[in-house]
């Protein structure tokens, strides 16, 4: 059967979310996963499982942001992962540049390439107020530059844009989403620090929602 | 000194006028070449050859898209390039999908690392007919989301947008451009095959600018 869509799925939580989300919609799912430079590389392992779990069919495309960009903490080669609450600075050190144009461009190719004309993306509300390119005038502009850079006019899709994280839990509580299966933490250790600005937040969402993490 | 601006060189006659052009301004770019798994790496050695006869900085980022797009003619591992005048037919198997998108969107990053707000490329009018991602409605699309999407507010600037290629020739006349160490071919041969699309294009270019090309 032919891939109706195609998913950017990190194995982080919101994405995770969203796989299911879309699925629930009755569409028939391509996933890709960006190996490109993370430390936490653990949550590509999670999406390998989650495809497996969901029976669908999984691109793991590598692309060496990190040869690239010196600079941020997220990075092989970067500097440390920032502790505590997300503050602006903090959280700047994480950001790699413009990554989500730069992965939201090659899929936009990978969809050009197999005459697919949907991508969706896990962007939330609680990402906007650091990361500008998860911001809704952004995947606006993004996805009006792959519609007219594109013959398939490929359109990004970014279901949960206004959505806190909590909400996004709370979705993944009514699709059942085994929570176990997606990974939050920057770093690249054997369990979640617990301490860095996305262990914080995802904590935060579980319990604004009113539900468990598994991993907890 | 810092850079004032970014312009991705591919080596190619285009970009390199591009190159002559912003220095006619007076602004010093920094020089971005994308070595992105095209057969033609010929042109990547004539972009380092215009970074050193410009005394310029030069980056040549590695980016393997012919591991991610298995079909493109243009890319090593994919079919032949065709040969004779672009059609659409022919020029479609030369299309690496929704390249400029993604080149435009690493060098974004590259210019948000650096703390560098413009962006040029040369895009010009005779690829727009296949190409969308020449067209202008695109270079504004993507510019928006380049401008959005970063911190630094990334602007993406083509000023041979509204030109024909032969404009673009006599421009380089204009500015004394070393056509020698410019690269159009699209296969990766000694000398240029004279036959593909770009190689009758640029014959066609200089013919129409009254100029002579030192290759032929």
């Amino acid at each position: 059967m032919d891939d109706d869509c195609i998913i950017i799925l990190s194995g982080g939580l919101d994405s995770t979310v969203l796989a299911y989300h879309v699925l629930d919609k009755g569409l028939r799912p391509l996933l890709l996963t960006f190996d490109y430079g993370q430390k936490h590389t653990k949550e590509i392992a999670m999406a390998k499982q989650t495809a497996e779990v969901l029976n669908l069919r999984h691109l793991v495309i590598r692309l060496p942001l990190n040869e690239i960009f010196k600079y941020s903490s997220l990075l092989k080669g970067g500097s440390d992962i920032p502790e505590g609450r997300y503050t602006k600075e903090s959280q700047r050190s994480t950001v790699v540049p413009n990554r989500n144009m730069i992965l939201l461009a090659v899929a936009a190719g990978v969809a050009e390439d197999r005459g697919i004309s949907k991508l969706y993306y896990g962007a939330h509300s609680n990402d906007r107020a650091i990361y500008p390119d998860c911001r809704p005038e952004f995947i606006d502009a993004v996805s009006e530059a792959t519609k007219k850079g594109t013959y398939n006019n490929v359109e990004i899709i970014a279901p949960f844009k206004e959505c806190t994280k909590a909400e996004v839990v709370k979705e993944g509580v009514r699709l059942d989403v085994p929570f176990k299966n997606t990974w939050s933490c920057y770093k690249g250790e054997k369990t979640p620090c617990g301490k860095c600005g996305t262990c914080v937040e995802r904590k935060e969402a579980f319990k604004l929602a009113g539900a468990k993490d598994p991993g907890d």
